[in-house]
């Protein structure tokens, strides 16, 4: 068994932002020359999330606006008290900052359409992470 | 390490729909005889979701309301400008298209009404997928 | 290739909860002397979640007021001609009953401000479980 981890590290320009990090994740796995397993994303932050889905400029915009109805900034929330940024971690409760994609034959298995989204919900960050785990053979 | 991969290929009659996938999972990890391990079920589409909970026929009726109210067709996405279901692609955003559960001497660890649950959010659908791997002993 | 399991076991006292139960995984994997891997969280019950994210007071309750606007109680649900608790079900069907975390040098990856959240949509119960199953080295 294998069990590799790489780190992708990006800044974030907006406080709201959809990143596609599939060709980063990919060309992870063809270094490592992975083969049949799964990777695991998990971003290690907690007003942030992994979607997978279609990366269409229009879609990303319909994302960010389902996220900003489900938590519109600044609602009377008790943790705005301490910090600015509720909505940003409810949207992260909301969307969880992980993903689990089979691998085969060094393949992610996705769908035609289906792409490895970040989603920036308090940005903008100067260092934002994606921690990406292979386990398999 | 066993990384063991099958495909449940199945068609949708419906815009809505959802399907119990909780035996053809069982059966498959019974074939494969499963010891200890986890079994990662995976749609490869970006227009579907993978729920796991009870499969009560008013519940699901309800899942599928949440779903609508949640992201409604027609609510002037900008997708739908170049497709006509954006409301799926959010669905499937919201509910993701994956889940993991463990498995131990070959059983999945689902509780007493936990079942697993394909949702179609746009069909219907000639050819639906989902990508049942384990990774274990 | 190690798999391992545990049950947290525990009791829930309200109707909705949060319960934090990092310190808790961490010490299974300590016992364990678990090393580079990842960690399965599963909860076998159908109107349970568990949430990657900040432990603050405040935001506990923000998170709560959120499930409750998700799924209030009692809104005409189909499930509650049965049984008087589809709001949790349908909770537990947004926010899922899993999350998995990579695990390096026998630590869990998580950022600066994730916790790992039970969340009780049903309760109180007088036995709430949760799997913690290791994969890894």
């Amino acid at each position: 068994m294998r069990v590799l981890f790489e780190e992708l590290v990006f800044s974030t320009k907006k406080k709201e932002e959809i990143i596609d990090i599939t060709g980063d994740v990919r060309a992870v796995l063809g270094r490592w020359g992975a083969k049949n397993g799964a990777v695991l994303l998990f971003a290690p932050h907690a007003t942030a999330s992994i979607v997978i889905n279609e990366n269409e400029p229009g879609l990303i915009k319909d994302v960010l606006d389902l996220l900003n109805a489900l938590a519109p900034p600044g609602a009377g929330y008790y943790h705005d008290r301490i910090d600015r940024n509720a909505h940003a971690h409810l949207r992260s409760a909301a969307f969880p900052p992980y993903a689990a994609i089979p691998v085969k034959d060094g393949k992610m298995l996705l769908g035609a359409w289906q792409r490895i989204l970040f989603v920036e919900n308090d940005g903008p960050r100067a260092q934002r992470r994606v921690i990406v785990e292979y386990l398999g053979e």
